[in-house]
């Protein structure tokens, strides 16, 4: 029930199409559901470079006039939803700045965790900030004096960053692909006939009829120009920490991240959970979309057939008008629809990615019975989310976790659900491929895999958990 | 693959609620599926009544403001996808007019096959008309000077009607619910507190948390006004013919219609399909979501595991920018993208609702082929659609149907598949409980329940196939 | 100061003119001042006819898509404030049909004071009714059965019509004028090139480059098709009552209207208020722009220098959000500010054209004032406003006219002026070069040119004075 | 004419006023002349700053509930039309930074010719840029880290500034004002209660109803905080040279500016046009409105009868539709409308301004012309301009100023008219009342107040005649 958590980031870049813009479109399209907040895109032509940004989805921002405005073979886009910045159209991304090499435009993924310490250098030094978004840090650092080439610049100023970060960067002639040393953020390499393809998923490559070639590695720049791809590796090698969340909930099922099918790990997720915590009952049914591939795995595993037990509304966007006194459940029940023909008197295993409030999940487990299930058992593919992210996930604030304030008995009541299953550490690690110590566990296990020193500390204090953008400075 | 016949009329009515445009409003959500082009409410506080109607979905039609004008305790709400008159505003329903009774709002769902003949008679008595759609001849015929009351007046114009007529009308202080004697489009009853709701299909009851109490039947008109609901039965009893494609396609699986629940005969077709059309291979995959009910039957049926082969892409709206060379099957590609990791080296069964055209539906299975599937056996849920039909559902026009102008081997070639199967009419009707003499099965049958008049063969010669709205009189 | 009325219709039509729609939309830029509220254009190709109508101004309802689409060598268009009939777009005009005789569009300056009996007739006979406007009653006169072809309908339902009338008409292949026997409103004759102009004034002609031929007669219908321009004289020959109002505000002062060029009568009316009412001052300033050419003529009888007094600001649309503690005067000040560096310390006369309510006129006296003037003499160009308008003019009703209520020296004082002179009858009526008997001075004389039958008291007094739209019948 | 001339910036600044914004809001109504691009607001709390800045009129731009977003009893506000920088959002004003001090806004009226310049050598210590405006550059100067507090901040980086600069400045709990030491453009102090305003002209106080105190004088930085107002003079005193163009065109007749009222400077400059080039003439009409003070200057001087030749019409705004084969005065009728009644027969002198090109004079006259009049007499209130203007007027470039490529005969030849008259040099001087070396009159003699040096060639060569935004960098 992770819709409660809203997403992120999504990134593209192409270099040396003749309609880099409209591929970023359609591109952008395919990773909307990682950020529906803002889109934009930046092109260049080589010499000139074009911006379009606006609040909204990728079909609302750009119209055919946009498109046609945004002329040149080489264009970055981003979808997003803020986790640092609030949701204003000044932070909305790619940012685009002119400097002493000419103009430069960057799209960010993930979330630094010393970009407010950068911040405050930077303005000592003289440095004046339009937006609140940690991607105008990188640009500051990136166009400082002391530099001899651009190659040297990058190198340098991305050492100074420390946390998650996957990065298109936009020149006049030139698209940089950058993954932290962490590859805590997804990004993929395709080609689409002579065009290099940068994107956060393989589902964008796959809409555009491009051929996946392989990831960027974690703490890798890729440099593509003229000249073809160029691989720095400016980093010192640490051990990867990719986000298993992309596995559980944000990335889409038909994408290959971190190595491995998306669906396929969820539907192992779904065998190994029917394994952890067998059910007695007539049907599986999944919570729509994101629970349907653990559900089925669920299914398989368990011989228990599979079922269509909600009905999902399509129509329902973000204008809808609540009607004045809501019952309690309404807004789950517009969104999804008991089949009641199919529960009427069934004993019921719901499977759903993970519970994050719970309230939701309640709501929607109750609507089932009220539909005429008899028994409900519930079953989740990830454990117990109990610790913030500082990478990128925008979790509610510690208090508001259920699994960090209640006991699992206490979660089951609170559900009034007759069973409920999460699954194990172990588990959802069985399902990836990659070694174990590959993966960031930290929203279950609290185990950071970068250690902070004092300025993430004022930064989760400061910025986290007051909900303050940023502290007003004398 | 019947997302190629574009959806046409929702109604919903309600009486005796305070809040009862918000009502209508939320039920015309649920009816959404039912018609996409335009949506209307009026509501009447039992002297006034006030209007609101636009093109597009319900959400974007209707804002707060919009809402809060419409006041009373009584209103009456339509979704349109248009099979008579042109896609304008001015067509868009309810039609709200005064006349020698005061104001009186109609909304129709179906489709009459005398409405030029009535006009024209209509006309020549001096009337003048300011739209194209069927229910302004019902408004002309209730008008008739010679009525003394208006339940004579409904009675004896509503028995001048040929064809199929779901209609909601509300007057000043009254709601009334009608229902053709064949009963080609459904139209149910239900309780909301003290208020009684009319509604197309019974999921608008479950999103208002209403109870079902009954369907209206064939031929009965309900007037429901202060002293409770009353019914008149005005016209002679005649065989019932549902529409069997409400239960193929049209309605919502979480509805129950015609006495069945949608996904329930669904998932018989499915069963009854695997019967039919055995097929050996490794997994199931509907076309979502039309197909997801059937699929599952199908799946069930065989013991081949269901998958999710086809990803579906929700952001794709109306004003999606298509790229300008685009390859064939992008189309299909932005909305469904194949789950290659599922597929690769899989022989699939798809499972559909219907074939028409086919070529939606053949783009869609070369991007299986291309994910790497290396057998697809396509199964059909309904049987080869080879007529028009003259009582609301908009099929192309004879020529494009392709099972009218192709043999099933052909269509098996076109589509490029091992085995291509259609569950058999008996199979049909096998699924539905009712008598198999209560549907109408005309668009695979040919057999039309109701009898031809000059005044028809006019209308389908002039409306259906001219693709003409009206020709021009001197 | 007599932007208190709100504008009510301004008229066009061409005949013959490849680019019927475009043209018509330029003329009714012309004639935008004749009505803000809504907008609307049918063209007919002599076949299909199409329509597009909203609320706002011209330049906000027309885009190039929208001329596009409406195609033909025919075109009527409506500029519109009502009078009858509520601010909605169902009320706006052209009104569009389709009747026994094929499609057909009126619209209509003026009012009837017999439309409601002429409904409750029609109702009685089986009529029903989209709006509330005059026009619709027109159109279903006009398609009574009992017409043997279209000149005998237009002749013998026009006969029925009592009150204020000019009309263009489109039918499919012909354009119809229409001016009442009075000639309340006026309504003219222009050729561009091989096309026939109709328009409200002829500052429309100009804008299109058109000749001005003559006016259309009072009791006229000019019938214009293939065959040429052809005239009818339907109604008995009566004296005209053309509305004076016209000339001191309703028309632009580049219109011929009535046979006399309406800055010329202005002019005159000036001249005549010096010598009614001479004033012993520095400076004579207008309230712009109704005021302008009086005031002019007033300066040029007088000799006393003409002066801008008042700065307009051309950017206060509709949407201008007011202060939210304004003092009294500020939303007069907004629009005008005076000219403080040419009033201060002046003997100041200031010309309008009318008063009506006297509250926006004492504001702006007052502001004149607190800019330094220190005699203000106020002239009005037309005599007090007394009695209501019947025929198409919506002035406030009677206890809101300052003139009905309040002797001269009480609106003086009101006014806080140092001396107040209204033109007189006789000086009003040597400004235009017709007989006397020939304008309508209703609204100052309380003589009104029709007679009254009980009808017209009905709807008088449900309509004019309680200010509802239409009772509701049982 | 000069229209032609797109104007450029207005200002608006206020100080501890409980509504500030909305007080900006209406401000900047008053200013809207001169900026109808875009339009904008930053408002602070003492804390909190908020912006909002659009597209578009202010009344456009700003609706209730971005009003109420601006809280805060301080706000600056900026009506724009870009002199450099292209016309998109990114450039709108007010700019809204955080620095090492906090938030910063600022917004500028007027031209730097050392822009450039700064802008390589900030961009060489690692500056980064995020638009093309001057204002961008002035607050990268005064975010440098040496110096010790704010004031020495603005002292200092105020004085490397060359060029023209009236600058509102808002910080979290400060308003600065500031007009460059030329006093090239005006900016004014008034109080409105306790609030302190500044603003470009004092129409915008009149609107308020704010009482004018004086002008912030050249050269002069006010700093308006708690602790009440301050004054410095950071600057070595210079002679001003103040843009006698204001006088000419820009600022509202309402207004005072460089100590006279712009209205009674026109009137003078209207008599002395007619002392200078007497007509033998029927009547003198304005160009509306610009040419209107002028034209009764010369009235009143010459004895000759001011008329109202020309009827404006009001409704013509930016999305106007142009006809498709529109005769080649179109343009200029459709917003000018000749009153024919008037000019038939008549010997015309027409006033206006200025003439800049001469292509919409020309057709202007050719209206009159063919409206009747038989003598046409052009008199102009300005000497003709030949040279750029580098302090923030946009004319056309050097070859299309009409009075640079033509001899004044050409000129009358080319406007067909029966004789051409501008007024002198000293003619122009003598309307003022400052002394002559207190005006900057480079767009007649082309003697430049300010020395090139060869950034400013530099700048000249680059922006001004290429017509380029900025070239691209390596």
């Amino acid at each position: 029930m992770s819709d409660e958590i809203k997403e992120y980031c999504g990134l593209f870049g192409i270099y040396k199409h003749p309609d880099a813009a409209r591929m970023a479109y359609l591109g952008m399209f395919a990773l909307q559901h990682r950020g529906e907040e803002s889109a934009g895109i930046v092109a260049s032509d080589g010499q000139v470079m074009t911006k379009h940004i606006g609040m909204g989805l990728v079909e609302e921002v750009f119209g055919e006039a946009d498109l046609n405005r945004l002329k040149g073979h080489a264009a970055i886009g981003h979808t997003r939803y803020s986790t640092t910045g609030s949701s204003l159209i000044k932070n909305a991304q790619p940012l685009q700045v002119e400097y002493s090499r000419g103009p430069i435009a960057i799209a960010h993924n993930g979330n630094l965790i010393n970009a407010l310490l950068l911040r405050d250098e930077l303005e000592a030094r003289g440095s004046i900030f339009q937006t609140t978004i940690d991607s105008e840090v990188i640009l500051h650092l990136l166009a400082a004096p002391e530099y001899a080439h651009f190659e040297e610049a990058i190198k340098d100023s991305l050492s100074k960053l420390r946390g998650a970060f996957s990065l298109v960067i936009l020149r006049e002639d030139e698209l940089i692909g950058v993954r932290d040393p962490n590859g805590f953020r997804p990004l993929c390499i395709g080609t689409l006939g002579e065009a290099t393809v940068l994107c956060s998923e393989t589902c964008a490559l796959d809409l555009l009829g491009a051929k996946f070639v392989r990831e960027v590695e974690p703490g890798e720049v890729v440099i593509i120009n003229r000249d073809g791809i160029r691989s720095l590796k400016p980093f010192p090698a640490v051990t990867p920490s990719h986000c298993i969340f992309e596995h559980v909930y944000f990335a889409r099922p038909d994408s290959v991240i971190f190595g491995d099918s998306v669906h396929q790990v969820r539907q192992r997720l779904g065998r190994r959970l029917a394994r952890e915590h067998p059910a007695d009952a007539d049907m599986v049914i999944p919570v729509p979309d994101s629970g349907n591939s653990a559900a089925l795995g669920f299914s398989l595993e368990s011989g228990i057939p599979f079922e269509f037990g909600f009905m999902r509304n399509h129509y329902v966007g973000r204008t809808f008008i609540q009607p004045k006194q809501q019952t309690r459940d309404f807004q789950a029940r517009v969104k999804f629809n008991p089949v009641s023909a199919a529960l009427k008197g069934k004993r019921v295993v719901v499977v759903d990615d993970s519970i994050v409030r719970g309230t939701t999940c309640k709501t929607r487990l109750k609507s089932i019975r009220d539909a005429g299930a008899i028994e409900i058992h519930m079953r989740v593919s990830c454990p117990p989310i109990m610790h913030p992210c500082f990478y990128g996930i925008d979790f509610p604030t510690k208090n508001e976790l259920i699994a960090r304030t209640h006991s699992l008995e206490d979660i089951r009541k609170f559900l009034e659900v007759d069973s409920l299953g999460f699954i194990s550490m172990e588990g959802l690690l069985s399902a990836v491929t990659g070694p174990n110590t590959n993966y960031c566990t930290a929203c279950y296990s609290g185990k950071y895999p970068l250690p902070f020193g004092p300025e993430a500390d004022k930064y989760i204090l400061e910025r986290k958990f007051s909900g303050e953008a940023h502290p007003v400075k004398k």
